[in-house]
């Protein structure tokens, strides 16, 4: 009998990371297009790519391909170039976000990943217009002309990228976020807001990589359980490493959330409730995978420590 | 023998506008989603509705109405919901446009449409943020989970849409209309950046009407044709009307692309030649529509003749 080989979340992500580098660099990319005969204007695309190549965890693109592993049988139809798009889609719309974010009018952020913010670098009409720009190719990468994607499959992608990403998604979050300095949230609409704000578009990172292959709908329930979990796991998280981390470490400005009077896990629940709370979402993700009915889940368990242990 | 009972674009115009005006007020909407449990913040979606149900002229839903009734036979499959939800869709992008392009980083313009524009109405952050949504609604729009859109038929739309917003089109423009302040452009130049900033939003508003039903190749690539050079003309006038219109007129500032030093038609070529100029290509859209092979394109033709003739 042979033993099945441990499974290291480090050696999986490392390889998985190369393949969305490299596509992100070849993606984002100022090279004409042939059917129209030009490509993106040169200072633009710096500025997209200033965003995008930076180094960050990619945690988003890491959950899409892992749940597509975790879906993708070899007797069903599989979409692994989709897969990759996805990925690479919902890393995009992140790191537009981030961009207009840290514009002055917003967090008004000059740091990071240690480094100049898009708007001090391109000047804030530049990291604008870069964020639009990047939330547009988004949707373009799920949208090849090369036949490569079928387009019943471009379609679905769309739809989850859109919803997570709009005004009951993401921007939805980072309204309420923006309306909710100096107010008093309750834990409920603390977690709805986050729920928004970063959670949808963690949990459509693992939807979308498993509309990439055919999952059973007991299966999608349970991924989407898994990414809801995870989703508000990375927030508490987040809150707890801003009071617990040093600006170093985050590679962004430590503290900041409690400077700017914004509502945060640990000023609700206090840092010990917080860490115990991280904890108890990790353990529902779990759960969620041995409900799911799938297999090939490690990647996806591995992720779901991963986002509790980190350290930035 | 019956007589042909004479086209009037305003009559067709009227209707169109009704079913477009009814259906952006329901979609741009903080009601809850079923499947969610809640909707849209309202602060968010007030401004998303300032900005987009303010009464434009609906220059690009019309196109894309007027392309699928001129593609649509009683004897192919054609989607006509699909067709509304596109001409929206196109609104929402160009409304999105107007939004960020008013900010203070941008063109810094108080008045829109005579209203105050709606960073001053409702803070940069929530223009940015209203704009962002609107990005994202387009493709919502898009990708409705009720059945009434085919899967590949929303694949294709998201396909033009995302293309004709992103960097190589409607964004991409800006970005070198903002690099091009203060500097000699000659006229292939300023083509180039008229294609990618207007023209490649009122081209595909055209492709995405024929998407929604069957278009022959031949019909295609006419369409293309008209599409483009409908989009050009209408920058030409909008060149035009800058020096010849007061701001009444316009609802916006008269004047503006010379005082910020912008090079337009009218200041490369002298405001006759650019007249000529947007009846010449007025001509063009008209014999590509000769050429398409399709016949009920009196809507498609009596929009070419609004976009030179308009007053605004």
């Amino acid at each position: 009998m042979s033993q099945p080989i441990a499974f290291s979340l480090e050696t999986w992500s490392r390889t998985q990371l190369g393949a969305v580098e490299t596509a992100l660099s070849q993606w984002v990319t100022a090279d004409a297009v042939p059917a129209l005969g030009w490509g993106a204007p040169q200072g633009l695309v710096q500025a997209m790519r200033y965003a995008v190549l930076d180094g960050g965890k990619r945690l988003r693109p890491l959950l899409a391909l892992a749940a597509f592993e975790a879906v993708a049988q070899p007797d069903t139809q599989n979409h692994p170039t989709a897969a990759l798009r996805a990925a690479c889609a919902v890393e995009l719309i992140h790191a537009y976000s981030l961009v207009h974010d840290d514009m002055p009018c917003m967090d008004n952020d000059v740091l990071r990943r240690g480094k100049p913010t898009v708007h001090v670098q391109f000047g804030e009409a530049g990291a604008l217009l870069a964020g639009d720009a990047l939330q547009a190719l988004a949707f373009e990468l799920l949208t090849p002309d090369d036949g490569s994607v079928p387009l019943a499959v471009q379609g679905r992608l769309c739809a989850l990228l859109a919803r997570a990403a709009g005004s009951t998604g993401m921007a939805g979050g980072q309204a309420i976020d923006l309306a909710s300095v100096g107010q008093t949230l309750d834990e409920q609409a603390l977690r709805h807001m986050h729920q928004l704000k970063t959670g949808a578009l963690l949990q459509a990172s693992v939807m979308l990589g498993a509309a990439c292959a055919h999952a059973s709908e007991q299966a999608q329930s349970a991924l989407a359980a898994y990414g809801q979990a995870l989703g508000l796991a990375f927030q508490v998280v987040d809150d707890v490493l801003d009071v617990t981390a040093d600006s170093a470490t985050l590679g962004k400005t430590a503290g900041k959330d409690a400077d700017h009077d914004k509502p945060t896990y640990v000023s609700l629940m206090g840092l010990e409730r917080s860490q115990r709370y991280a904890q108890e979402l990790s353990a529902q993700a779990h759960a969620a995978l041995q409900a799911s009915g799938l297999r090939n889940t490690a990647a996806l368990a591995g992720l779901a420590d991963m986002v509790v242990h980190r350290s930035h």
